[in-house]
């Protein structure tokens, strides 16, 4: 965040924040960025939370809609995996000049 | 995001991240976060935007409330200044496993 973000930019940002103002989403993304990298199964992300297994498909589907997940199925079910320059770039707009400048 | 979110911590920063779910709000921190840590009069950022100056406190009340930002009020007007380390924590935990790695 070392210069001002035009309203174009902020726009597009805002709605990937708001993807995250999720607790259960916020924990989904976590337990998929657990993973290393590696793609992890929507039947392996289910039993960690009680919500029935369509609810935590919505919530994969925003996350994946604001570009933070990819996703592929097969057979049976979906398998998501994080896609680290989308999270990279979030964290870089939050980084503030000050602390950048250390 | 090295190890899953518990539910309590998902909660809190999924608050903080719904606060940035706005392009005025992650405009207006980007202005405030420009000034490298020094305050910013409220007078200063209301003419960036075609908005009321009440509609303008509201979104950075919220920015307050969130955590992102300190506020002072002085006379007439109220200065704003970035809390860097709560910027540097969201931002810790968008980092995901792989990335942090290399």
């Amino acid at each position: 965040m070392s210069s001002p973000l035009d309203a174009e930019t902020a726009t597009a940002l805002a709605s990937t924040f708001k993807a995250l103002g999720d607790p259960v989403r916020l924990r989904l993304l976590s337990l998929i960025a657990a993973a290393g990298g590696e793609e992890v199964c929507v039947c392996e992300l289910t039993p960690a939370f009680d919500l029935s297994q369509p609810t935590i498909s919505h919530h994969l589907k925003v996350l994946r809609e604001a570009g933070l997940l990819s996703s592929e199925r097969r057979g049976t079910w979906v398998y998501y995996r994080i896609i680290p320059e989308a999270l990279q770039r979030l964290s870089d707009v939050l980084i503030p000049v000050g602390a950048a400048a250390t």
